[in-house]
């Protein structure tokens, strides 16, 4: 049986007239619960349920209250997990029985997210909604290998893609990620590492452009892996990286050797 | 006389032998108090030296010690402020006389805030320096705008760059910025909007796609203007909005219509 069914009867709200409850759609940032912001961490401790992703760390749900009710909604690829269909309809059930709810999301909810979709399910069912912005892994991981998204000398822009694939491909405009003097980001790549490397030589990014691939960022399991772009998939796998893992591509990769501090013993640093 | 001036004499640390101090750059998030990190609010808490930019509010600086000492370093246009070498040299004397020292930096350090610069310059004269992410602009006005920057059915990868005019032109990708499906958020361009707007329509992209400016996004003084693309610069003009502002352009602007809370009375929604 899952959460969501016991949810679905009635959560021990109040019975009779109940005050509409309402849903914060909170960002939990990159997994430092350090780097949750005042307000989530605050709407966290005040919430009477919690329904929270597979990314959010112990350290953050430790913030709740004993007494709410706390529902893992789950999406690690390959583990089961409620469908977001079902993550809508417990979402509604639970502002509808009165309760203050804490929807979180790792990362910040409008990147990558799908707090809009989230949102717009909420507000069609007549529920107060807020999003609460959080600190999206790029930004976090950024600071703590010493990468900065944009640097004067590097790129003087960034983007941000996700690596997700759909029935086996990546569908994602190589030719604007294949560009010169920008830091390219991608979540969620690490299952088409080879094809997205494949393709940004492809379609005329230097092969040795320096790229490096990192794992569980900001928490004290991260490891960072650097390489050139022609190189990175063949020396990820040597370091048998798993998920959840973000690829950043470009120039500024360059500085982790100078501006990365050796925070964790298990680093791995693989410069070519 | 400026405190940077002061700073130079010795910042009345101990005399003797003095432990080296440190510097935190620290995001200050892009102007909400609440937005934060727990962090960042932590290390001003405990910070004996405070160097902090135009955009960082009063509520932030209300965290710092009443013993630590506050020092302004500007970068407002147009406006008085320390040029960069000083503010590196200001934060290595001030770090050399044994200070733990935070600079604040308006958004995130490394995300068009020269975090990296200022990070290489601190490393090179051996002090010790870390980086604290901020919720970056696009992130913070993305929350409190309805104005997801991803979305299945908009847009599924976002670029950020910079409007920064330098010689009174914006030297910017245009190819790369003006391509369907994606969002695209770019900061301190509001000076340069007109270019903006018309080289993105000379580029092919739509001249019907949403864009908006916001202004001093996610404070109580938030003003929203959005308007089609090639009818934004004239509109924005009309409203005499001023900085800071960001601009976002893309399919996903039409959302904040539907997601996009009222949350000030001055909100200005001109859309076509």
């Amino acid at each position: 049986m899952s959460n969501f069914e016991s949810a679905g009867r009635g959560i021990g709200a109040p019975v009779g007239r109940r005050r509409p409850g309402k849903v914060y759609l909170v960002g939990a940032g990159p997994g430092d619960p350090e780097l949750l912001t005042l307000k989530a961490a605050r709407l966290i401790g005040e919430a009477q349920a919690v329904v929270y992703d597979h990314l959010v760390g112990d350290g953050i749900l430790a913030l709740a209250d004993p007494s709410a009710r706390m529902i893992y909604a789950g999406k690690e690829a390959g583990h089961h997990s409620l469908p977001q269909d079902r993550i809508n309809h417990l979402l509604v059930e639970l502002a509808r029985s009165g309760l203050r709810v804490v929807r979180l999301k790792g990362g910040d909810p409008f990147m990558f997210g799908r707090g809009g979709e989230e949102m717009e399910e909420l507000l069609a069912c007549g529920i107060d909604c807020e999003v609460v912005p959080g600190i999206t892994a790029a930004c976090g991981i950024s600071a703590c290998t010493g990468i900065p998204l944009t640097h004067r000398d590097h790129a003087r822009a960034v983007m941000f893609a996700t690596g997700h694939l759909k029935d086996g491909s990546v569908d994602l405009d190589w030719n604007a990620l294949a560009r010169p003097n920008q830091t390219v980001v991608i979540y969620m790549g690490l299952g088409a590492l080879d094809v997205i490397c494949r393709e940004l030589t492809g379609h005329g990014l230097a092969g040795d452009t320096p790229a490096a691939v990192i794992h569980a960022g900001t928490t004290a399991r991260q490891v960072v892996v650097t390489d050139r772009l022609d190189r990175l998939a063949a020396t990820v796998k040597r370091a048998q990286l798993g998920s959840p893992a973000l690829i950043m591509i470009g120039s500024v990769v360059s500085l982790h050797a100078l501006l990365g501090r050796t925070r964790h013993a298990d680093e791995l640093a693989l410069t070519a």
